[in-house]
């Protein structure tokens, strides 16, 4: 049984919501030079990652028992109604623990064919990045706006990242290099910030590798809901995780996967 | 003449205040999808980078009549004081461009000696740091706290930032590299904000190449007032531009230098 109290869209919310409070008064605290002594054995973005987790989990607990929730920190609880939340409480530990702004909170809400509802959060700036069906917006310091991907069509035009320069393994990072090479900027260490940035009309492709189904799911149905595309490097769902082609909307998808999909 | 109804830690706010509602309204704008076709035909990150200027120069003009101007988009004023206003009324356009909360408003105040007051402030996040012989604070989205660097002496617990991979030419790449080896993490792409994570105690280490006078002089301000180093890569004065090694400690310091120097 679903409760009718909230919408999907509103549970998505409340947990990030509850994601935010558990997290923040660990950002940028104190703790973060005390070089993981903690009591606890744990370092504080471990803390942060799995009190949020169990606050979004609580929630889902009350709203909605019958869906499976799959979480970054306390993995697999199954459900019978065929959706599942996808939660990753601190998407971008190493930004976290470096004071940056370019971590989030990312919640998605997914079927069978992948992520239909999502969230991505960030909880020190107050951005607020969110699309399904129904919606594409974002809140933050300059109140309420739209999100919609660029209409960049040429990559000698386009906005590139990726978070480290490595990328991935030798031959993902040739791949990487050979998009760069005929882009007209590329960027990095912008974390899970970079789809945000994407889905807002910021930049135009964002590409890695090596992810997580939970690293990219509530990113696929923000940019989605924006009007971009996301797929693996050989142009198939990104949603089970590994590498992943972001991009603002079908011509410049076309043109990276053209020198990515040797890979 | 300098006027005294304002001390210069005020004046400083004032251009950074000036600074802020000239830039936001130009700052992921829909201007910028406009591919610089704008009717002046300059790009909206320049539009906002001259409006910012000539409003400090501005606040200037009536408060501080003679000190000197460095600013980077109108070049130099001359003055009688012996002081001198250093101005990057946008520093990391790139990031700016992009949509990322990395760029900032760099201001100094300096003397035949170099930069003894300084402010890095963030408009889209709301993000002031601000150093002088007597201030090392910043506001922000969590309100006031003390800006301090960290004690971290060890390079192998330290967290190094840089804007690009590159650098700057082959060769401080290399020394780059030699450092980047010896660390525990390595980051990209915070433009000026990573000056301002040092300051507040957040990161190790800030090494980069190639930079003016304008770029640096604020930031040395910040970071000298919160505790820590900043020199050039031979150790000397770094406030004239060129290579900067920001460190949160006269320890770190010496250690990162001693892979630098032979650049």
């Amino acid at each position: 049984m679903t409760s009718t109290a909230f919408s999907d869209l509103e549970i998505a919310h409340l947990l990030a919501d509850a994601a935010r409070e558990a997290i923040l008064p660990h950002f940028r605290s104190s703790d973060l030079s005390a070089e993981n002594k903690l009591s606890e054995g744990f370092d504080p973005v471990t803390i942060a990652d799995r009190a949020a987790e169990t606050a979004m989990r609580a929630v889902l607990s009350n709203h909605r028992p019958n869906d499976a929730i799959w979480g970054e920190e306390f993995g697999q609880k199954t459900g019978t109604s065929g959706r599942v939340w996808v939660l990753d409480p601190i998407d971008g530990t190493r930004g976290f623990i470096s004071g940056t702004p370019t971590w989030g909170v990312l919640i998605a809400l997914s079927d069978a064919d992948g992520p239909f509802l999502g969230i991505v959060d960030q909880p020190y700036t107050g951005e607020r990045f969110v699309g399904s069906p129904d919606v594409a917006e974002m809140t933050g310091p300059l109140g309420w706006s739209p999100l919609q991907t660029r209409a960049t069509t040429d990559l000698a035009q386009a906005i590139l990242f990726t978070t480290f320069p490595e990328v991935g393994t030798a031959e993902e990072r040739a791949c990487f290099e050979r998009v760069s090479a005929q882009v007209k900027l590329t960027r990095y260490g912008m974390d899970c910030y970079a789809y945000a940035l994407l889905a807002a009309g910021q930049v135009d492709l964002v590409i890695e590798a090596g992810l997580n189904a939970y690293d990219i799911q509530g990113p696929i149905a923000v940019i989605q809901a924006a009007g971009g595309i996301v797929t693996n490097w050989q142009g198939g769902p990104a949603h089970q995780g590994g590498q992943a082609l972001a991009a603002a909307n079908a011509q410049i998808h076309a043109a990276a996967l053209e020198l990515l999909k040797d890979a």
